[in-house]
């Protein structure tokens, strides 16, 4: 074992003996060091830490929800980490309290790269009003979703009124966190092509603003140019259920220029979808989608990790990708085998 | 029991009756009442005939996956039953044969608005190298799925070339008919605006075509301006994982002039994706997809059809979306609930 994991385990250990009450009310009271300990027991595989977690949580729900949630996303290279910073920084001076959380499946493999070094965000990072919290590096998409969105309640019931989202635009994490945000903000560069091919098809309409970054020197004209196109471009497509139609701005963390347009926009559509009733309705859709979701998720693992299916499902998914076997004849051949007792 | 239903139980009887060989050499050498007789085997509720069905779809498997599988979408107004009969029309007289078939969910209340009325296509009703086939009106969006998968089975098997499949534009069926076919044309009507918001967002980056109908008369101009946004808009958005470029044109089935650009366009998308494999990796990882998804599926029905859930959900549910349970800790309530003996 090396120093640095006895190190960690011993912390564990020490997370265990505090008190549900005293995390509950360190947590209200905003004290930073419980929020993390509490975080940590959220990521941890402990069932124990699971079931203290579980019961920080349900504590602090009542005092949750009342943050606004930002989804941001955008390719490698588009500066996510230094317009997070800027727009932060920014927010704070606005009296706002802001965490900054991140959704980076591909951290599996990599041990953590987006925000796994806060020091890519050095102000913000000890800014009194800001909390940055890398993502937990280890599970399962869904795993890595479930953390977040715990972690999201435990922030705001930390008295943290703006939540940050931060992941990378190159496939389901956006959609993940899509489904847990009240706004979703992709970042794009001028100059488009190859840069572009990052993007997955779908997010560009999943987005309730388009930010182009990095409009400065000599990337302004380029910067106006490629906004008008992506406004023109989104305006023809269909409206979305909230009624808001997507925004389109440019800006530089450099500069320090367009940041606070940014910010505007949000409260704009805060606004309207307060009045029109549909922040609320998306709130609570997400929140039924969650549960559902993390059923789905568990009756998938429980059927998958079966000890008879897992040994089969190589040869017949085999079958039926060479076309020997329909996909429904094989579905209900692998259900027979591990649910007799409900099909039958 | 009405007449009609006495009727059509002796016809089902009958069904029954024919043998599994009967029906699979009828099949095979394109003998349109005894496909049909084997598709309306596949819609019955009756497990006898669902049994039937099976079996005739595993013997039809290997003869079948020659065709182009082409999915059609488009809002009410756009003019699909007209264009699908142009093009139908057009295909015949290219010595293709074209079987028909439709998604409608929205057809489990009205009882069937795609294609329930053949006489909407007449001139590809009586096409003897065309076979119309309506929605199945019943079942789940999942469930009507299966069925249509299963029936493109037999149309392949029974000589049909070119399946063209309808679904309207508006929603969840989109994903679905997208996932089972090899091209994806999205219908449009020029002047934007107001007809464009019922196309659901994320459909139009789903289409391999966007083909704008009604070119005609004083509308000419319009389309073509249409045609130009739509190519400048498709432009920007990131490539699909095909390589494939989608295209843009215009298309009037009354004076039948661009219909055949469409079909040039889907053999160009044939010989590209066949060239760089994309097309054979498609088609095995739909069925791939399909095998999960149905299994998926059956685990949730499963579920939720548990008596002990299905009293408790509403209230749970409830709950969740007031804020005071966590919707992870919903879930797990209810899988403890159902799934004690996997879960402990």
């Amino acid at each position: 074992m090396s120093d640095e994991s006895i190190n960690k385990n011993f912390h564990l250990k020490k997370r265990e003996e505090i008190s549900l009450e005293k995390y509950v009310t360190g947590i209200l009271s905003g004290d930073v060091s419980l929020l993390s300990a509490a975080i940590t027991l959220i990521e941890s595989a402990n069932p124990k830490h699971r079931k203290l977690a579980e019961q920080i949580i349900e504590e602090c729900l009542p005092h949750s929800g009342k943050s606004i949630r930002v989804g941001i996303t955008g390719v490698p290279g588009v500066g996510k980490s230094t317009f997070i910073e800027s727009f932060g920084t920014f927010l704070t001076t606005q009296k706002r309290k802001v965490a900054v959380l991140a959704i980076d499946p591909s951290s599996q493999k990599s041990g953590g790269s987006i925000l796994g070094d806060k020091t890519r965000m050095e102000d913000l990072s000890t800014n009194k009003n800001a909390y940055v919290r890398p993502s937990p590096a280890k599970g399962s998409l869904g795993g890595v979703a479930r953390k977040t969105r715990e972690t999201i309640i435990l922030c705001e019931a930390a008295g943290y009124d703006t939540v940050l989202i931060e992941t990378v635009g190159v496939g389901q994490s956006e959609i993940t966190v899509k489904g847990m945000v009240d706004f979703f903000l992709l970042l794009m560069l001028a100059g488009a092509g190859d840069e572009l091919q990052g993007i997955k098809r779908g997010i560009m309409e999943m987005a309730d603003a388009v930010v182009i970054t990095k409009a400065d020197g000599e990337n302004i004209n380029n910067s106006k140019r490629a906004k008008t196109e992506y406004k023109n471009a989104l305006h023809l497509f269909p409206a979305s259920e909230s009624n808001w139609i997507p925004s389109v701005s440019t800006c530089s963390a450099y500069d320090n220029v367009g940041i606070n347009d940014v910010w505007n926009t949000i409260q704009s559509y805060k606004n309207q979808t307060t009045i029109n009733g549909y922040f609320e309705h998306k709130r609570k859709s997400q929140s039924k989608y969650w549960m559902y979701e993390t059923i789905n998720e568990e009756l998938k693992k429980t059927f998958f990790n079966h000890p008879e299916i897992s040994r089969e499902i190589k040869i017949i998914e085999q079958k039926v990708t060479e076309g020997s076997l329909s996909p429904f004849k094989a579905a209900h051949l692998l259900l027979e085998k591990s649910l007799k007792h409900e099909f039958n």
